[in-house]
């Protein structure tokens, strides 16, 4: 067994990550691609926590050092005996074997959380959209998949907010790659805007080269602009404006398509910026490929 | 964390296995002994094993990597999620969290099946009791505690046997020690008639020397003889006999314990020899005595 190249998709409960991971684990495949969710590793369940004093999102709601231990076999191309926790029941449930394939996703909330996890990664990844619009995706969510009232899910996230501050959002500075999918400023943030992307391209791993088909031009739907992120590291932002036209978008997933070592074919595959069934975002389109090129790379 | 001594107790369904091992554990204390099942690997529940061609004692039927990567996770003093079968409801439930301490005592099916799990234990044992007394405790315990018919009980031991002489009867070849409780010959095998013990010990370690204490006079209630195993290999066979009185055994429990290396105490545990509540044999106290002399001398 040869070992699988892994990539962490971490950020807060609602953050995107499972539609992130869809994309991509289709456009590879059943057969080389196997996505875990980090949480599945909670220590108890949604009954039990009633009486924790912490959330989800501290580290010893976890079993952290299972985590840790799970992904380093992973990370050797050794099958583990996975935990399951059954969102829509709030149960903890037998657990299931789990066999890294070439490529191994893995997303939760706290994948990035400890130097032990980091190491197991080639990609790092952490998603930040602004908390207004993952409170809106939370409420959303919570209420008709996991059987929670509005109120509930309110009381929740005021409830996380020490932890997401100490223990989630502190992920972001261990990400090679940051996703913020946000709506475009005075277009509101109403269910059938396209949204945004910022994606920031540290200069921890090497990124497809993009100078040569964008600008940092920022009247164009596209563009990449070398700036400071708020720690004072230089990153290379790249926009995607919700609003980009297709042939402004595609020109980018040439560039990058292009950039791959091994022939993946002409084109891009388009599993790649479905948000819901039937309808496509650009600023998806282009993050998910971005993370595809990185996965086939690290593979080469 | 140091890496623990690991002592494996392989034998059939209703073999004794969890009365050897209970007495041990108990002798050396919750703080410093982990005691595990490893039928906990089932890979099916009761009702998905009706659709499955094998039962399970079938190396098929359960998760067997997982099981070997877990010992050795153990045996380096790491922490595992152990998988959790629940033999009353026959349901595979929540893992639990399991840190090895001082002392491992692994019982089960088939712990010594493979070469990688038997490569992690100090000392393996294998309990192969007469298979007309196994059939009788099984048939009293799957009733009793396991919701079983009688009908049931004695189809099913016919359905495993072509499994058991596949696999569970071949790792008796595997042991360090074999143990068969016995009725005295011509005593019948009623519930309280006490039952000796045949404890085979293979030069495959050392063990303690009673040649000092005991002779191979076999008109003795305790004797060590030198004989041929089935398969031709020398082997030292102390028998303990069911009516030995207990000045008989004390002798042989103070000649194990005086060779420890280190000070453990004046006299043996008291836990050791119980088989039911207030209910005390020699044969198995001995057989106890032995396996925690060995344990606490790989410690040292």
């Amino acid at each position: 067994m040869g070992r699988p190249v892994m990539i962490a998709i971490a950020g807060d409960s609602a953050a995107g990550k499972t539609t992130l991971t869809r994309g991509i684990a289709k456009a590879l495949g059943q057969d080389r691609a196997t996505a875990i969710c980090v949480d599945d590793y909670h220590k108890y369940d949604r009954e039990e926590r009633r009486s924790v004093p912490f959330t989800v999102l501290n580290p010893d709601c976890n079993y952290m050092d299972i985590m840790e231990q799970h992904l380093q076999l992973l990370a050797l191309g050794r099958p583990i005996l996975k935990p399951v926790y059954d969102h829509s029941a709030g149960k903890l449930m037998r657990p299931v074997p789990v066999e890294p394939r070439d490529f191994v996703i893995v997303e939760g909330l706290l994948p990035l959380h400890s130097k032990l996890s980091r190491a197991c990664f080639d990609i790092t990844v952490f998603l930040d959209p602004p908390e207004a619009i993952r409170r809106e995706w939370k409420l959303r969510r919570d209420c008709k998949d996991r059987g929670y009232s509005p109120e509930q899910v309110l009381a929740e996230l005021e409830r996380r907010e020490p932890e997401a501050a100490a223990y989630i959002r502190p992920q972001r500075q261990w990400a090679d790659i940051t996703i913020r999918f946000a709506p475009v400023a005075g277009h509101g943030s109403a269910a059938d805007t396209p949204l945004s992307a910022e994606i920031l391209l540290r200069p921890t791993i090497v990124h497809p080269d993009l100078s040569h088909v964008l600008t940092d031009d920022d009247r164009r739907t596209v563009h990449l602009k070398l700036i400071r992120d708020g720690d004072g590291r230089p990153v290379d932002a790249l926009h995607v404006h919700g609003y980009a036209p297709r042939g402004d978008s595609e020109v980018v997933e040439k560039a990058i398509w292009e950039q791959l070592s091994m022939d993946q074919g002409t084109a891009p595959p388009d599993s790649l910026g479905e948000y819901a069934p039937g309808k496509r975002s650009e600023a998806l389109a282009i993050a998910q490929l971005l993370l595809l090129w990185h996965l086939l790379e690290a593979r080469t």
